[in-house]
């Protein structure tokens, strides 16, 4: 079954951009972005929350990658631009529909609260972060608060160039 | 010179303890117990705040172990029992004031308040987490806000025994 795949590059503090929305202090390079490439290799579609949707609309990022299908979360917009589909309806519901049906990889883009949400409602398989040699102190963090305890099985531990680590899990269960 | 060492066990999500100050959650192993008496071997003296303190002697674990001077940091306790010396100062000048007499290396331990303050205020040289296979969602945080980013070196990434992971960091500068 296609897997749902929530992560990125965090600081050791478990954030994912610093004040202001820094991404400034993530670091490159080519073993990082096999990585990135290994891991979209296998995926067909894209999961986003409307924080992370506007933080891409305003990095001039693409919203839509490729063939990737985008999906964008939110209550309160109106529509959603660059190639991506709105989704108004509950996230855990629409991720477990979508995974029933056939296709590649998903992947939860960006912040914590669609990631959270989505792990604590049973739905995301595996976890995997690129922790940054730094500490950022205020951000936007990984995880949020959950009503409940997540057991993993760590996949793999390995540190790759400039002293980042790559830390990957299965959610048990 | 001496070095102050900040760490501990963490879950994924940087808590050092879950709800209700859950520590069931941490995995035992012959190879995790090794490093944790690597740690305290060269080491002869431990700094906690007043949570920490609180949360040792309701554990009934012992506060001062065997040559371990122990010095707890609060403005409201009275005294210290379980052979703690009780610091008023402030916690950076204290421990940049130990540091620069002789001596082993200086533990910090627990709760993150005492440990980010060290952090934030330039004292502290190692940072070492044990990273714990769950999600805890709700607990306390290895890490608080600070207003300055802290750049580290990664000394060391390791799988241990039970999917736990040792990252071990130099703080840079």
């Amino acid at each position: 079954m296609r897997k749902v795949i929530y992560g990125g590059a965090s600081s050791l503090d478990a954030l994912i951009t610093g004040p202001d929305e820094s991404i400034d202090w993530i670091r490159r390079s080519d073993e990082g972005a096999e990585l990135t490439r290994e891991i979209w290799r296998g995926a067909d579609t894209m999961l986003m929350g409307r924080k992370t949707y506007g933080f891409a609309l305003r990095m001039g990022g693409p919203i839509r990658w490729g063939n990737v299908k985008t999906y964008v979360f939110s209550r309160t917009l109106e529509s959603a631009s660059g190639g991506a589909e709105l989704v108004r309806g509950d996230a855990v519901e629409f991720a477990r529909e979508l995974k029933g049906r056939e296709g590649g990889d998903i992947i939860v883009m960006g912040g914590g609260e669609l990631g959270t949400a989505l792990i604590e409602g049973g739905v995301v398989d595996e976890i995997g972060l690129n922790i940054q040699p730094v500490l950022l102190g205020q951000g936007t963090p990984a995880f949020r608060p959950m009503n409940r305890r997540v057991d993993l099985e760590l996949i793999e531990a390995r540190a790759i160039a400039q002293d980042c680590v790559v830390l990957r899990y299965r959610v048990a269960g």
